[in-house]
């Protein structure tokens, strides 16, 4: 059934890996997986699950099919002094969440953790120590006021882009970010 | 199959209503749906459908399974002073979404409207036109301030309760508001 052009071998082995990272995430929870437990379970090479995703965080942005990749979100939201960081936060939410292409993974991910309990636990243990305690020590800032601050951007794009409530959705970035910045900086200045 | 105790006929034209109703403002949206369409398209008598439900709103919050009732919401938010409106608005939400009960109906909700495009619709209609713009009125605030203010909300409820992120989830509700409450305010006072 191969058709010209694919390399279904490639394709496969990349699909029996995410499938086997999805199940030891699921099972060991995100801090108890490693990548030689997910190449033994899809029954590869370690080497080949780090040649097709690189580290562990990639495999399970991959697996979970993230609409965010911390390891390009972090650095950005950290690059800029931090009387800036509401209006940066915000900015960067809406040109990643404002491509249609990037909310499709956002979706899935509100549908997985409304649905079903052992996605929400893995989801919640990669934020919190993985993308919310990094910002939220290089900032010097307590963590409970960055996860406040992240989850009213995820309120925001659930009401701009999913649910579509006027005037959020039709309003420009610069409309938002003028608006929503200076409320996430609140959080961060204390 | 009746079981004692129970009245199946009434229960079975409850769930003939609902039903009828969810069609009815799917097809035609929230205010193009009425009373006397679900009736007809539930082949009962319209005085019925007020009987089991009341207003046309009462009807779209049952069909929906909506976890806030506006009835009871609007007045609840707007029963004191605008200064305080931020403490009163996140306290009220805590109180709603920390009882496991009405969270259910908010997680089928949130699903929902990630899945079903036309069920968003319908809660955009609902939202925009009969919570946010008589609370934005009432209040002398732009609607599109109370919106980003809702949605704050909504992204903390699912941090909170869904995902469970700490330290937001094991945090008090004191805690909360305080923290969140001067945040929403700065939403109202603009």
């Amino acid at each position: 059934m191969a058709r010209a052009g694919r390399r279904p071998g490639q394709t496969e082995t990349r699909e029996q890996i995410l499938t086997a990272a999805r199940t030891q995430f699921a099972e060991l929870g995100y801090d108890g997986a490693t990548i030689r437990g997910i190449a033994a379970r899809a029954e590869v090479n370690p080497a080949l699950v780090h040649h097709f995703f690189g580290t562990k965080e990639q495999v399970f942005v991959a697996a979970l099919q993230l609409p965010i990749d911390p390891a390009f979100l972090v650095p950005a939201l950290l690059d800029g002094p931090k009387s800036q960081f509401g209006e940066r936060f915000v900015r960067l939410f809406l040109t990643v969440w404002g491509n249609a292409d990037t909310r499709a993974p956002f979706l899935a991910m509100m549908r997985s953790v409304t649905t079903n309990e052992q996605a929400a636990r893995m989801l919640r243990q990669f934020l919190e120590r993985h993308v919310l305690a990094r910002i939220a020590a290089e900032l010097d800032v307590p963590q409970v006021r960055l996860a406040a601050a992240a989850a009213h951007m995820v309120g925001l794009a659930m009401f701009r882009y999913v649910i579509g409530i006027e005037p959020l959705a039709k309003a420009g970035d610069d409309e938002i970010v003028a608006m929503v910045g200076p409320v996430i900086q609140t959080y961060i200045d204390g």
